[in-house]
Order: structure tokens, then sequence, then C-alpha cells
């Protein structure tokens, strides 16, 4: 059964027992749910039933990993209704990452509070976590993995693993580091099983370790794991010293939000995802990128002002401007977003820079003479005028060729000069079409049809 | 130091010693480099430097994990040069399941020469994994991984896994099977590790397993790794026998290639990245999409068409279709963006329809009486005419605040219908938003002015 499928019963089955006042029923549902799908239904229901569905959980691990799992707006609404001490002794069992990042959103008040009635070990290492930005390594890690001195046997570490080392998300990897804690290699819980007992850990483990520092930015730490196929990545501050490490459950959301910003700011929508926001707040950063394309449409206004002689004699030129500014917009739109993602995910360099723009210019020329045809046609039906025919289809042509060399040249021009081309693809792109369609078009029709 | 900078001073490095015929030190920094890295510079070289780079690795391993990495072209390229012993005896210490992606894009008699070659075991696997559609859990899953029976102990696991089991992807879960090979539970090194050593597999092994079938699809494997937060998923065949597993190394490069999609699709510009495709491949994927802005075009003509006797009157009107269009156009791109990347994510659901879209129409009146009263006030700057310019911000203000609304909508629409939005919103919304402009233009204009 798909996800989607297994979330819509799950959804519907909950709130029919919810409609019946089922409890027993309910009971039973919410505690043979896996967390992760008990935190998915969440949002399709009402606080008050979210509520009623949280007390039933009987597994403190259950209702913590819920709470990691859930929106920031929906955690909060919980804490503002528990006591302090459910609250804490919820954070106790989530990950050290989870729990800063949602003392990092409650009013100062309240994360004090928490933070006070916390076992002080545990309090300790969120108030670390929150001094790091949240972008960085720093923000996302989590302080808990398994660490070991080099000079210890394989041996004395399984007899260490099987006593402590409860509570970590990465039981794989075994970070090694000396006497003043910094790191100088890597094994893994299996080298541990297959070497002989008595090896120290130095004589087998890893010592060219990849790892990132707390500054390090998430979306290249995301990039370093996929890179090389790594399960985690220890950060290391700026004395070397092990800190954290970032797992690939936290890659993979990275990977997502990169990609929803990537998309966004080619769409000139911001980079944070805004529909959550306020109204006021998408409008502030929906405005500028329209400022642009509001500074194309002006230019054109006086380009066509120049021709207002030839509108006078022919008005119905006018008539064929939205099908040659939309036909060159969208082969527009096509090039830049098939450069865009590609410089994004490696798949095209800047290194080859012509062959791509040539290619993009002869798939605009080859489309643009199709087009062309077909509006010429249009127009030929309408007018019987094989003059304007011609205009029309030389315009179109022209139009979607300029287009589809513009869309691939702005954004590799962008990446050559460092700038991210998705940020300013968009508006330069469509600016530059509108202008360059609308000129084309005037310039050819008066010419060839005299006016 | 950055991924990017990295690369960049290794590919430099590299050329630099490769002009210089600095053969020695050319080895020592091939045979000291990681496998990843060197794989990524390698497309940035001619293919007889390739050819020298790859001859001075000392290890097999490193040479398997770069044919791993490498492009198919690229590693066609080198399968082409070398001598079959050479092909077998890298392709047996790759992962399975990339040694059936590889032998998939050879042609049938390499193909056939490479298995016969192999070792029996191998080849066999190879082949089983052949079998599956491409795009589907059975062919990305890997068929090597730890698998005990439930009756033998933590210690005859643990005596087994310092015999075999050297060449699994992921060695970090067990997978426990019964008699019939049907999957049973699943435990880790770790709980191996940590129980008492006389105790049966079978009684801490965790039985509610999630796993996939053979032909999940690859997208819906990466959602449920993702939600549940697992290293790999296993994959089971319609017996529930364990065939093998999905890593979350693959997930990522899955979740990597399904946003890719998503934003080509957005842009029209198909669905498998084009650029690396041939001119008249990417026109036949392009053209369709444009034909819908081609209609929308043709339907703005044949309206303008209708108001031809107000045109001949005041050609000038003309002069503000392309602002008009353009403002229209780019705020229904942002709000269609938002929504279906919203909708991808589970950031918006359909069940708050209405919330959404009445916020999305909020956004474009208030963005629609900024930018109306800025064109007008250009209008107005330029003909003197209050009412031309009324007429002008009228109508940016109602294709904006229409844009944003259908933008919302139509993805809106096409979710609740089950038609994946991304397909189907950038044609829908661009062609519907080109015709509501221009209509909406000459209509305010020709009756505010008497035209």
């Amino acid at each position: 059964m798909m996800l989607y499928d297994r979330n819509r019963i799950l959804v519907e089955s909950i709130r029919r027992l919810l409609r019946r006042k089922a409890m027993s029923h309910l009971k039973k549902i919410v505690n043979k749910t896996h967390a992760a799908d008990l935190a998915f239904v969440f949002p399709s229901l009402t606080f008050p039933d979210q509520r009623i569905l949280f007390n039933f959980i009987e597994d403190i691990e259950t209702k913590a990993a819920i709470f990691s799992y859930l929106s920031e707006d929906d955690s909060r609404a919980f804490i503002d209704e528990m006591s302090l001490e459910e609250v804490v002794s919820i954070l106790e069992h989530m990950p050290t990452d989870d729990v800063a990042d949602l003392i990092g959103i409650l009013p100062q008040e309240t994360a004090d509070a928490i933070l006070n009635k916390m076992k002080i070990e545990g309090s300790q290492e969120v108030q670390d976590l929150l001094r790091y930005e949240d972008d960085t390594a720093g923000g996302i890690m989590t302080p808990d993995f398994i660490v070991f001195r080099e000079n210890i046997t394989a041996a004395e570490a399984i007899a260490s693993l099987q006593k402590e080392h409860v509570d970590v998300e990465m039981p794989f990897y075994l970070y090694i580091v000396d006497d003043s804690d910094r790191l100088v290699g890597v094994s893994s819980l299996r080298q541990l099983v297959v070497v002989p007992s008595e090896t120290p850990l130095k004589d087998f483990m890893t010592t060219q370790v990849i790892s990132v520092r707390t500054d390090t930015d998430q979306e290249e730490v995301a990039k370093i794991v996929a890179r090389y196929d790594i399960l985690a990545v220890p950060v290391v501050d700026e004395f070397n010293q092990l800190v954290g490490i970032v797992t690939v459950d936290d890659v993979i959301d990275i990977i997502r939000e990169e990609a929803t910003e990537d998309i966004l700011r080619m769409a000139g929508a911001g980079e944070e995802f805004v529909e959550t926001q306020t109204v006021l707040r998408s409008i502030r950063i929906r405005l500028p990128w329209l400022l642009a394309s509001c500074f194309g449409g002006i230019v054109a206004f006086f380009i066509i002002g120049k021709f207002e002689a030839s509108l006078n004699k022919f008005a119905y030129l006018a008539a064929f401007i939205p099908v040659i500014m939309g036909m060159g917009g969208n082969i527009g739109t096509q090039s830049s977003t098939i450069v865009v993602r590609g410089l994004a995910t490696g798949r095209i360099a800047t290194r080859n820079f012509w062959s791509i723009i040539m290619k993009e210019l002869m798939i605009g020329l080859i489309l643009g003479l199709f087009y062309g045809l077909l509006v010429g046609a249009v127009a030929e039906m309408r007018f019987f005028s094989i003059l304007l025919a011609i205009s029309v289809s030389l315009a179109v042509l022209s139009s979607m060729s300029v287009a589809a060399f513009v869309g691939a040249l702005v954004p590799l021009v962008f990446a050559k000069a460092k700038i991210d081309p998705a940020v300013a693809t968009g508006p330069f792109v469509t600016t530059a079409i509108d202008i360059i369609s609308v000129y084309c078009y005037f310039a050819i029709a008066t010419t060839l049809l005299e006016l």
C-alpha cells in the first residue's frame, strides 16, 4: 500500500473514531502506529483532537518522536498546554539537536524555565547547540555520538557499548579522539566486531577522516555526505575537537529544503517557503522580483511608442504582441530552467559555455521556425497578407531563438561570476526577453509592411 | 576548504602535472585522493588524460569506486578501451546494483561477454537485477546485505560476521528470515553487541519491519526512507522473500532526481534532464508544452481583434499590453510555484483549499494595487489622461489578482483530481493568464475611455 493511501486511511479511521468517541479503539490505534505516521496525520486534525490522541500515547519515546516530527507552530501549541514537568520529560527523550531547534523558537521565559528544569548535562548540551547559526553544521549537528580514546582495545570498546551509549542517533560509526579530544580517526561497529579483541582502536581506525567545521554551511555539509556516501559526518571546532555529528537523515531534509529554495528563487518567490508566512511578509518577498518585470514592461511600452505611426496605420499589428511575447517568454523559461538546474546538480559545467549556448540557440531556431510558420499561417488566414504572415513568422522565430539564447546565456554568465544563477536568472531573463521580443516584432513588421 | 574549491584546486594541480608530464607526482596525488573526488574531476579532463590517471590507480577498490561514480558515457568509453579481463576484475569489486546499471547500458554483445566471464554468483545477481524496471525498488536495490536465520544466537551471528559478509554496502542492519527466506525481522549490529551472547535473534529482533516490494516506485521508496529516518529499507518479492535492500545514499540521489523532474516539469521542459540529450530529442520534449502557450497567444489575438475599432481610434493602447501581460504572468508563476512545491513537500494540503486561494488572491490584490498605481503613473505622465491612467491601473490590478488566484487554484484542482500538479500547472496557468489579462485590459480601457 502506498504511503499516501496509508496516510489517508489512517486519517479517516482516526477521524471516524473521534466522531464516534470510540476511545478504546483510538487508544489501540494510536499505540500501534509508527510515531512518524502519527505525526504526519496530526496536522489534519483539530488541536483538541490532537490533544486527545497525544494523551493516549503510553510510550514516552513515541511522544518524544512525535515532537521531533511536528511543525514549529504545532509543537509550540502543545507546549503551551502542557505542564513544565511533562514538557521536560518529553524533551529529555528527544535528540538534542531537535530539542535545541524547539527551544530556539520558544519565548525566552519558557525556554529558560525548561532549560532550568532539564538535567544539567542535557541542558548544557542544548545551550551549546543554541550558540550556532541555524544553517551551519553546528546548528544541525547532534552532540550524541559514540566516541572512544585511541588507546583502548576493541574488547574494551564493546564492553563500554554494552554499558552506555544508549541514546546515540547513529550507533554505527565510532569516532576516535586523542587525549585533547581532537578527532584522529573513525571506525565502525562492524570493524570492532571483526578485529581480534585485543587490538587497540588506533591500529585499525581510518585516519583520513572526512569532517566539517561547526561553521560549515549546511548545503556544503549535505554535498559532502552525498559525495562520499557516508551515513554521518563528524563536526569539529576550531581546535579540531569533536563536538557533534550530522546524520544522513538531516542531510535528506537539507537536500529537500535546498531544492525548494532553488525552485522558489527561480520563480522570484523568495527562498524560504512563503505560503506559511503572513500576507504582508509574502508581499515583501515577492514585490521586488516583480519590479524587474514591471521595468521590462515599461521599456516595452516606450519601444511600442516609437512605432506609434505604424500602429496608427495598422492597429491590428498589436494583436500579435501576446503570442510573440508568450512564445519568447516560455522558451526562455525552458532554457534558463534547464541551465540553472543543470548547474545546481553538476550536469552542466560552465566550461562547456559555448556548446550549451549554441545548442539552446539551435533548439530556439528550430522551435521558432515551427511556431513561426504556425502563427504566420493564422495571420495569413485572417488577413490574406503574405507580407504580414512573413513579418509575424520572422518575429516569432527571432523572439524564440533570442529567448533560448538569452535564457541559457544569463545563468551561465552569473555562474561564472559566482552569483547564484537561481536568484538572478528569473528577473533578468524575463525582462530582457520582453523587451527584445517587442522590439524585434515591430522592427520587422514596419520594415516589411513599409508602415 | 569548500568542496568547490577543493575540486578546483585538484583539477588545476592534475592538469598542471599532466602538462609538465610529472608522472611520479601524478601517481602520488591519484593514490592519495578519495575515489569520489577523483571521479568528480574526471569529466574535466580529456579522455586520454583520464586513461593516464586511471592506470596510475593501484588499488582495485578505488578503480571500482570510480566506475560507480562515472557517468554512463564515460564508463562506456573506458570499457571500450580496456581488456575484458580488466573490466571484469573491476566490476567484481563494484556494488552489484551499480554493475547492473552499467551492464544495462552496454551493447548486448559486450554485456554477455562480461557476464560470462564474471564469477557465477556475481553474474547471476546482476542478471537478477536486470529483470526489474529502472525506477522501481528492484531496479535500485542491492542484493548484498547481512541476513541470518531467526534461530541462530547473537554469538553465532557475530562469529559468522567475522568470517564472511565482507562486501555488504550497509553493514549496520541485520535482516532476519525464516526457513523459507521470508523476511520476519530486523536487528542491528549494535543490538547484537549489547544482548547476552546466547540469545537467539528472534528474541530481540524487531518484528514490525518496514519494507517495500520489488515493484514499488523509487519515489515511494525515497519517501519511506525519509519518513521513517532509516538507513536502508529491505525489498521483498511477492512471496515476502527478502531479495535486496535500498540504501540511504541511493535515496539521496533519488530525492535530487525527483526535485529536478519537478523543476523541469514546471517549466515545461520535460522531466528527464534534457541538456545531455540530442537537439532533436530536446525539441520533441519541449515542443508540446509551447503549443499550449501558442494557443493562448492566438486566442488573445482574436480577443484583441474584437477591439479593433477601439485600437483604430487610439493605437497607443497597444503599448500597455506587454506590461499588463508580464505582470500577470509573473505573479501567476510565483503563486503556482509556491503551491506546486508546497504540495510536493507537504507544506500545503488540499484540505486548506480555500484559505490558500484566498491568501493568494489577497496578495494579488495588494501587489496589483501597488503596480497598478505605478504603471498608471507612467501612463499619466506620458498622456496626461487621467481616464487612461485609471484604465491601465485597473487592468494591472485585475490581471495580477486574477493571475494570483488562477495560479493557486489550478495546481490545487489538479492535486484534488490526483493529476501531478507539476506537469499540468505550467501550460494551463500561462495560457489562462494571457487570455484573461488581455481581455480585462481591453474591456476596461474601451469602457472607461468610451472608445
